[in-house]
């Protein structure tokens, strides 16, 4: 009964089966591998486009260096204040963008309403030498708050952005799910949808540790620039084909969604467990995440049967499903809710 | 016959197999999981002391992390002019200080004299505001010219830096190199020489990606700053259990060792065969590393037959040798030589 | 009638004539002539007690400049959502920090309740790697608002404060304003209070340029880590004795004291003048700014007079006094509201 | 017989008279007043082209907001071990331009040579992610040996530096003294030869504090860069227009000129003393600098008669003559020479 987070689960046996067969012999350094190869063209597939990548074996790193190209260290980024970039990523986008800044709105449920983002574009001036601007929007779907936002919010999002000159940043670490969830393409759910650059996720849905930045359409011109930010911080290590092998595993055959789908019904079901518990949803569950009031007596039951989760700042409790969580672990919080 | 560099050979089957190994279940992330706690007390055991260490999966991002910690961002790194942080990671080390600089040096073969050291921190005026003082010192064991340093002389150097009060760091992207070549203990090469904050790479050594930034002495009671630096970086991945996991596989049994001999013995026959082939040796060959000036013929020779090592800046030409590197490569080399 | 801000004000001819007096032959640089050493000793009779002290001629530079003492690069400072730091200084803070951002609160008439400080620092976990900590509190006095804290409600904070070991900045841009108005002395309103670093604000109360960073208790060791700052970032002219020879003016027989009991006397009588009008108050008049929601005529008929005043974010209008408002210019704000 | 430096000098009066004259009533701030609109004229005029400018107040300031727009935060300057921005501003470059480094060349009498500068610039590799390419050349005219680029010689460099996609900066710190020495124009002396970027120089020159930020040809078109990046440094000091009427005040009727001609004459004169007395220069006198090697006994005898002058590294003694030097100092000195 481990639903602490999906960064504690495992990795797929698929994605270790990968890593082991990428150890053949030796390799070309820094990329210049068959592997990232192939990570490439497979990622151009699953988005229908040309794309130009980075990958990372961190979401903080992928999200600080992806928004590193949009935000000058003059200026802002504008994220919901329950962002990830913004509560646990400890200061990475001021740092990778040498001192730009997050402007935080609030919004209901982890999502920025397009009410909210209209409004604080208004009155971005940047050519008002005085305040710092906004530069770049960055969106997490799934949100922080396990929503998903569907592909028409996100365009609707980007449109106001645009018209602001001002370019839409995605912290898809749990994208998959995001996919899994609207039923939308990965396309639809990104550049289609007017998302410039994107982390796409790999860790938290069966990898070892993987994330792609994603350049889409004009912003592809700028993958030397890209590159070059990662090597200076380190990102560019030699053997980068055992993180491209870990991108194949997830992407041949489909198996990220597959496991995503795994995740998101796990949730599910959970969700519904614990509401015939007495429990209360907080936020509705649209991908692996499940947000909710729990009676006293019911926390301290799961707790005392070794359940794992995390009291949340809002009184409520966080529990995450991965790929990886059991019908059995589901059944035991079932049946210690049934006891009751 | 691939001498391109000990960065593009496999990893050792021991790291692949320690890496399955550690995808049981899940595991507390961020590197509080006992993979991670293991790795600390093998480095412990090995360097014969308690040290203070983050794990991290490039040699870029070891050295600059360290170095951060030396360095303030008014100040100034002296190093070989030929030294990796200068030559290879691409400003990291302003980046990671938040603008410090690089002083550089000469000297022979790599290395750093002590008269050198000597004579240019007798330049230091800390005091001095309008000048940048050198406030930590760097050097490469193996040096960047596959020499080693020994114990003693970096205990000169280290007296030399103490006196002018400013502490050393050692880039050991090829430490177990130089410890197998001077047989001296990884605690001689290290702390017991003055030294107080080191990278211990492992990725040239066998690993898929896997280096340990180890602070000695003082600096151990910085270990939080250097997570908090870590973590801004984007270098505190969830799993880091597959990262520990590699270190873990090293370093039991003396692993470590045992490659790192492999290695420079290989290097040791290369040098040989080169100079029966009317090669002329560079620098000479303490580890895994063999600088030689050839004739044009065997370049040639050596190139059509489909041999891998590049061409250096001062006309010579770089091979390395790996743990990987197969008696059959050395002998075909050798077959080339002797059919010239 | 000219209210548009006490930054556009002219100098005391006291200041001119002291910058005329200063231009007497060659002097040492860098702030080791003789005015220099006069103003540190002015400014530790002011504020009864040996200060460290550096001038420089921008609010900002002096802002950002003390903060980067208290601020890492990995942390953040906390302070009103509209303090100048935030809303006027274009990313400053994080600039000279390195990378420090700022974490805004909320608060009535431009201050920050104990409350709201007590609130937010008890969720400061700086032992958590993963969230950006408050390492530093700013308050502005006078506030952004106009308004005054009292030494009491200073200590409060300092107190607050000093319990989550986190330091007090004050932005004593109008400084002098808030002595004048709470009677306090320079002491009382500082360090007496907490305070342990300070801008001390001459630019808009007289001054050509020159403000004063100023450190006191166990900070005034890092005198010398703040003109390696300063100096870094070119805050340090040659010819430092033109700035120290300003506040030397405005120190000497306490006129500082006095230019800020003018602007804040000619401020009261706006405030009566403007509320006679039909203007209502939105903040306290405690120093030498009024803002006030105005009748639609009256504004119409102060700009048709040639009135310069600007309109602010909430929809009333800010009027600023200076040590240079003269009566004539309040007379006539009196007659078009006598006249309406 | 104070040759210390041309910072210690005083202003010149009419710039003294400039300040007091802008002191009259408000005017608009952060340099919308008419001072420094006339400011931006009177450069337009002298340079003989319209030129986006930033004054500042100190050099070190002037170099480091120039150099980065030139820059990026992962590439270097390249300039001559001698050069201000590497041996006297503690970093600002790196402060500046976020981690930006500098690429040290050797050069006789501190200027860089074509043919060093070629050698450099070839081995330069834009698209090779792991070195730290040079994305800026940056002079010094007059050198730090007080030498003077002749126009033809900046027009060989700039071509080099175009050839390589590589911009030209000049600090300007004693501009006024190579016009006066070398005869040609500010125009070309800059951007006729090929300067993108300059500091011109007003501080050493007669100002209080006074040095423009000037670009030329289509890097004027990132002035509002330049603006943005100076009000984040607190480089934007409310009260511009003192900054602004000293420009004007040395400007018209070329001033400027006049006092560095006068420091040149007075350097020309006391190198002859110097050399008469026994001394032997060691860079040519084309400035206000002399640079010599004295007998012991001279250099005793002018320090024991109050003679002010610096001892250089290389075992010279520096003596700078300002504008203000008067004949007498120069008498004085061959009276001591004549005198031995």
């Amino acid at each position: 009964m481990d639903f602490s987070s999906d960064t504690s689960a495992a990795a797929h046996p698929a994605v270790i089966t990968a890593i082991e067969a990428a150890n053949e012999g030796s390799a070309p350094s820094y990329g210049a591998d068959h592997w990232s190869r192939r990570a490439r063209e497979l990622l151009g597939e699953v988005f229908e486009t040309e794309v130009a990548v980075w990958l990372v074996a961190s979401g903080t790193a992928a999200n600080a260096l992806g928004l590193s190209l949009l935000c000058p260290s003059t200026d802002a980024v504008l994220c919901h204040r329950d962002a990830h970039i913004e509560k646990d990523e400890r200061g990475a986008v001021p740092f990778y963008s040498g001192g730009g800044q997050l402007a935080l709105v609030d919004g209901d449920h982890g999502s920025i309403s397009a009410e909210t983002l209209s409004a604080r574009l208004d009155q971005n001036r940047r050519e008002f030498v005085h305040e710092t601007p906004v530069s770049a929007v960055s969106i997490s779907n799934l949100t922080e708050a396990g929503t998903a936002y569907t592909a028409e919010q996100i365009s609707g999002l980007s449109a106001i952005a645009r018209s602001a000159d001002v370019p839409l940043h995605l912290d898809g670490a749990r994208f998959a799910n995001a996919v899994a969830s609207t039923g939308e393409t990965a396309a639809g759910l990104s550049w289609r949808a007017g998302v410039d650059v994107m982390s796409f996720g790999g860790t938290k849905n069966g990898a070892v540790g993987c994330e792609a930045v994603i350049l889409f359409g004009d912003l592809r011109e700028r993958q030397a620039e890209l590159e070059i930010r990662a090597k200076r911080a380190g990102l560019m290590p030699p053997k980068m084909r055992f993180i491209a092998a870990q991108m194949c595993a997830l992407l041949e055959g489909g198996l990220w969604l597959d496991l995503a789908r795994r995740a998101n019904g796990a949730a599910v079901r959970l969700a519904e467990i614990l509401q015939a518990g007495g429990g209360e949803l907080v936020h509705p569950v649209d991908g692996n995440e499940v947000f909710a009031r729990l009676p006293e007596e019911l926390v301290a039951a799961l707790t005392n049967a070794g359940g794992r989760f995390y009291p949340w700042a809002d009184g409520s409790y966080r529990f995450v499903c991965a790929w990886s969580t059991r019908d059995e672990e589901l059944d035991a919080v079932a049946a210690i809710v049934g006891a009751e």
